[in-house]
C-alpha cells in the first residue's frame, strides 16, 4: 500500500514527518511503502542527517510551499505544486491510496475538496478526531472546526460519515451516536441542534440515542458526538492544552496521562471527501506521523471511502 | 450582612446547605447572618442533626418545592412560595443583601428575571463561572447557558457584564475581554461572533483583546472569556468531567488537581439583574455552599449591582 506523506507540513517539518516514515516503514515490515512529498533537497538532507540512504524512498518533488499566515483558499489556488495539492492529485490518480499531511488545516480541506471532491450526496466534508474515555474505549467527535455554521442537515450527516468511520474502521457494531448538547432532554439546545435532533430520529442505518452533555465527551456513553465545528474545535483545542498541562504536571509516561496523549493517535480524518485524507496536529512529532500513516492504512483496507459512497447512495 | 440560601435546592440538600450555612457562619465569625429558605421541618429536623439548635438561624418557611425533571418556567409560575420563588422576593424588598441556590439552574434564571428584573440596558443576563489558570489566576467564562443562541449584541453585553464582575468583585485592573473563538485572527468563527468582534473593537471602557482559542480557557490570557451559552455550558461540564476524572486517578489533595477544584470558588453569579444571586453546582457540598455565601457577600460588599448599574446608564 503507498501512502503519501507532506514532508513540508507541520511545525517539526522535515524531521518529524522524516522520522515518522522511518518508523512506518519499519514496523509495517514492508506493507507500507511512504511516498515522501516536498522539496527533494530539504528531504534528502533530512533523510541523510537522520542516517537513512537518500534512495531509500520514493520522493515526489513539489517547488512550491504554502506559507505561515497566507490565506489558505488563495493559497492552494496560488500555488498548484505544494505538496498539498500534489498529494491530493496523486490519490486522484490512483498513484497513491491514501495522504496524510501536518500542515494548514484549511489549506488540506480546500485543496481536499477542489481536488479529489465530494463523495456525491455529501454537502460538506467534516473532520474528525478520536477522544479517549476513561474505559479506554475511544469517542469520535465531528465536525472539529471545517464547517463554522453548521446547518441541521450538515449535523446529520457527520453523524452518517462519523458512524461509517467507527463501524468500517474502528469496527464498532452498530455505533451509537449522540448530539453534544447542553441538556439531555429532547428540545435542547440551538435551533439548529434541535432541528438535527428531529432529523436524526428519522434517519435510517445510524442508531441515535439522543443529546449529551459535555461530560459525556470522555465518558464513552456514545460513540460518535456530532456538533458544529465552532463547538467542536474550542473543546478540541481545551482538551489538548489540558493534556498539555497535565503532562508538565505529572509527566507524559504516568499511565492516566498517557490515555490522553495525541501522539497515539495521530492524525484525524476528513470525512466525505473522495479519497482517504489524514490531518495531522500541527506538533506533530515522529511517532505522531507513524501513527498517522498506520491510520490512514486501515482506512484504505477497509475501503472506507467506498463504504461512504454506498452509505450516501442509499 | 444578610445572605439568603436556599435549603431545598442541590442534590444534597437539606444536609449540604446546612452545613456550608454552619462553616460560613463561624468562618465570618457573625458578619454574615445566614437566612435560611426552605420547608421549616425539614431544616429543623437536619439543623438538629447536625449538633446545631433549631433556634441558631433564621428560618423563612416555605410551602412549595420544585421537583426534579418540572418545568422551570412553569414550576417558577405555578408555585409563587417556593425557596426560589421567596429567595428573589426578599432580595427584591431588601429583607436579604443576596440570594444563593443551588437549584435548578433555568428556574432560577426564569425566577430572577421575574421577580427582580434585568437592570436597565441589559438585554439578556448571563451566569458566569471562574475556570482556574495554570498560573493561579482565575478567568471568567461567560456565557455558561442562559443564552443558547446568543446574538452579536449579547456578546457585547456578556463582555461589559463580565468585565464588571472581576473589575469590582475580583478587583482586576482594567480587565482583558476575549471572545472564545476557533481561531485568533478577526474574521474567524460563527457569523455571530465575527459580528461581535466587531462590536466590541468599538465598545469603550472594556479592554477588548480580540479572539483566543479553546487552549487559552486556562492559560490566563484573557480575564474574561465571552462565549454563547450553548459551547460555554458543553464546555463548562466537559471541564468538570475531567476534574472528577482527575481527582478519581490522582487524589482530590493532589495539588495541581486542587487548583481545579469546584468547591473552591462556590457558585456562580447571575449577571445583569436587579440584585445578587448566586447559582451553586447541583453537587454542591458543604464547603462549596460556604464558599458561595462568600462569594455572594463579596458581590455586596463591592456593589456589583449597583456599578453594572451605573456602567449600563453610559
Amino acid at each position: 500500500m503507498r501512502i503519501g506523506i507532506d514532508l513540508m507540513g507541520g511545525d517539526f517539518f522535515p524531521s518529524a514527518p522524516v522520522e515518522g516514515v522511518i518508523q512506518a516503514q519499519k514496523k509495517s515490515a514492508g506493507m507500507i511503502k511512504p511516498v515522501l512529498i516536498g522539496d527533494r533537497e530539504i528531504i534528502i538532507a533530512e533523510l541523510l542527517r537522520q542516517g537513512v540512504e537518500a534512495d531509500a524512498f520514493e520522493i515526489i518533488h513539489t517547488s512550491q510551499v504554502i506559507e505561515m499566515g497566507e490565506s489558505p483558499t488563495k493559497a492552494i489556488t496560488a500555488k498548484p505544486d505544494c505538496s498539498i495539492n500534489v498529494g491530493m492529485r496523486m490519490v486522484k490518480e490512483g498513484k497513491i491510496d491514501a495522504f496524510v499531511s501536518a500542515g494548514n488545516t484549511g489549506a488540506m480541506l480546500v485543496s481536499s475538496s477542489l481536488v479529489l471532491g465530494n463523495i456525491p450526496g455529501v454537502a460538506r466534508p467534516a473532520i474528525a478526531v478520536l477522544f479517549p474515555s476513561h474505559s479506554g474505549k475511544l469517542t469520535l467527535l465531528v465536525d472539529i472546526g471545517a464547517n463554522i455554521d453548521a446547518k441541521p442537515e450538515y449535523l446529520v450527516q457527520f453523524a452518517q460519515l462519523g458512524s461509517e468511520f467507527m463501524e468500517d474502521v474502528m469496527q464498532v457494531n452498530s455505533p451509537k451516536i449522540a448530539l453534544l448538547n447542553v441538556g439531555e432532554e429532547k428540545g435542547k439546545g440551538t435551533q439548529s441542534v434541535k432541528e438535527a435532533y428531529l432529523l436524526l430520529e428519522k434517519t435510517e442505518k445510524i442508531s441515535f440515542v439522543g443529546n449529551v452533555e459535555g461530560r459525556d465527551i470522555f465518558s464513552g456513553k456514545a460513540d460518535v458526538l456530532v456538533c458544529d465545528g465552532f463547538t467542536g474545535n474550542i473543546v478540541l483545542k481545551f482538551a489538548e492544552s489540558m493534556y498539555e498541562n497535565l503532562k508538565d504536571a505529572f509527566g507524559e509516561n504516568e499511565p492516566f496521562i498517557q490515555k490522553f496523549n495525541f501522539e497515539n493517535y495521530g492524525g484525524v480524518p476528513v470525512l466525505g471527501i473522495n479519497g482517504v485524507v489524514m490531518i495531522g496536529h500541527g506538533i506533530s512529532n515522529g511517532k505522531a506521523f507513524s501513527n498517522m500513516i498506520f491510520r490512514a492504512a486501515e482506512a484504505v483496507e477497509k475501503d472506507l471511502t467506498g463504504k461512504i459512497k454506498k452509505a450516501f447512495e442509499a
